[in-house]
């Protein structure tokens, strides 16, 4: 079933020290608390957590799902927390100097109106391939796209180019631990405000990429004893087979529906994933376009297909039935950043 | 622009003393708040009212727009509210013979499901022309769906027939004073979400099809001395007419996208608007579908057509503009219940 951009994603590689990104502390709870302070002082929203009997009912007996509505924050996806977290970590000068970086997703606008925020200059590497859309959403937040051809080295040969003419830094989507940090306050946030509702987590569901997101939320969850599952799209099961093995898998090819999980584990994040997640789950293609569905239908909420995975693995996983977890499952929705022009995906996808 | 499902609807005609439906007093504020004490105690939502820095900088300068999120509501639409108040003055031995309306919409399901919370039987006469989607809907919600032929006469006799064998009450769609009661309490509620908000509001657009909301609206309103003003669309535009003229236009010919709006405005409903509405505003299906998606896109929330009628009017009225009307503007999205499976009407309505 391949479509039409597919992505061939590997880490950025590159001479040793070509890298230039800021100096970060490793990942832990009290550098994620630190830095949901200071995204408390910034122009990022706290999103809702919302409940739905007609999808608990879905899921297995003595469920509760609880979903944290990333869809709604600025920019449309949690990417906007581990940039501004990153970006605050910059002095006055560092940031005249601009950040640059590479995405054709929701880090891209992420990092752009993060960048906005704070004066910064931001320029976006996209792939030329990429949505005529996309491109005019980065540069409506201010940020310069500098188009590159679609292969990796030519991306990182193209983001070299910007860093040496500009002295920018580099602040990579996922494999970083201010971003890992950053998005972390998704589940703290999220855990408060479960408890808040009378409804503490008892576990949560996280679909895993680039792993910003699961690594940052496995290391909340684990500090407060919340046992944490990844959710992953079958077709790009590298986090699952690494899980597995115990040894990272470095590249990727896939074409799955859920675009923004197209992205091998990054190496900081799939250390921790190793050390702080409980398994790895994944889901077909169908699973999460119908999942995908269902909640624009029951909830009416606009999710996009990567959101839905954590849900796919809830409603429709015989292997997460089968683990007999019971009570308030949080899961989070990543992103809700769809082209309404094209096809709905459940209208796309067939078994 | 003609599209299938044309539809052609008239009031519920008959012999004098066949409707058959529970004696209720006149809608006023007091009663709407009596509603809304007796729908606290029920299953009905308390929708949140929603803003958007986004789409109010779209609107003329000086707005912000405050939206009352109805498509959230039980059944996906404010009909809930009607149906339930009306249920509400129905006797056990009432309510043991059943209810019944004709509709293929919003208020079928909301029927079934108010019946269903009072262990009432409901029976829903549908044209035969309905999606089967909206009668496996109104099934799923435990009632008993009665196909007629479209016109007016065949549904009418169909509906006589079901009250005849099973004694069940007549529960209309909007052209009643409990049903007008009920609907006001959005309104209500949302004057209220607003001050606490701290955004009290300055004006109201609502959409009208049969008028039962804009009604039940308008005379909270009028009461709290905010200027409320109808939205509909060109295609549909029997209220804007019969305003202007001061005589009710009791025929509708329209393919709106706005289905929810085919309908003309009910007698007891037109009485009311023409005391108490400020102006009819009309807006383009073009306009209509862009509204939709806007709030699709930026505020990744699923509203029907119907429901996009008033965000039309804010955004892009010639007519509300000249009205130089500022301040924070309430608009009620009235429902979010689209068929997902087809293509989505922004992709339809060309202009």
């Amino acid at each position: 079933m391949p479509r039409k951009g597919v992505n061939v994603v590997e880490p950025l590689r590159g001479p040793a020290g070509s890298v230039r990104t800021p100096v970060s502390a490793k990942s832990t709870l009290e550098s994620i608390e630190t830095a949901a302070a200071i995204l408390a002082s910034s122009p990022i929203h706290q999103t809702p957590v919302l409940t739905s009997e007609s999808l608990s009912t879905l899921a297995p007996i003595g469920t509760t799902l609880l979903f944290k509505a990333e869809n709604l924050q600025k920019g449309g996806a949690f990417k906007i927390r581990g940039a501004t977290y990153a970006l605050s970590k910059l002095s006055r000068s560092e940031l005249d100097k601009g950040v640059v970086t590479h995405s054709s997703g929701n880090h891209a606008q992420a990092l752009a109106i993060a960048a906005k925020a704070k004066g910064a200059k931001a320029y976006i590497v996209m792939p030329e391939t990429s949505a005529v859309i996309k491109k005019n959403a980065t540069e409506g937040y201010g940020a310069q796209v500098i188009l590159s051809p679609p292969l990796a080295e030519d991306r990182e040969r193209v983001c070299q180019e910007v860093r040496q003419r500009t002295g920018a830094y580099f602040i990579p989507p996922y494999d970083h631990y201010d971003i890992i940090t950053g998005q972390g306050t998704v589940v703290l946030e999220m855990i408060r405000q479960a408890k808040e509702l009378d409804k503490p987590l008892d576990a949560l569901v996280v679909q895993v990429g680039g792993g910003g997101l699961l690594a940052g939320s496995s290391i909340v969850a684990k500090a407060h004893g919340i046992p944490i599952y990844a959710a992953e799209p079958e077709l790009a099961d590298d986090c699952f087979r690494g899980f597995e093995s115990g040894k990272r898998i470095e590249r990727v090819v896939t074409s799955t529906i859920a675009d923004g999980l197209r992205t091998p584990v990054g190496t900081r994040n799939f250390e921790i994933i190793l050390e702080k997640v409980e398994g790895v789950i994944t889901v077909s293609e169908r699973q999460i376009v119908t999942a995908q569905k269902l909640v624009w239908e029951r909830m009416k909420m606009v999710i996009e297909p990567s959101a839905a995975v954590g849900v796919a693995v809830v409603l429709f996983s015989e292997k997460w039935k089968s683990l007999g977890i019971k009570g308030n499952i949080g899961v989070v929705w990543s992103g809700g950043n769809v082209d309404l022009d094209a096809p709905m995906p459940w209208t796309v996808i067939k078994e």
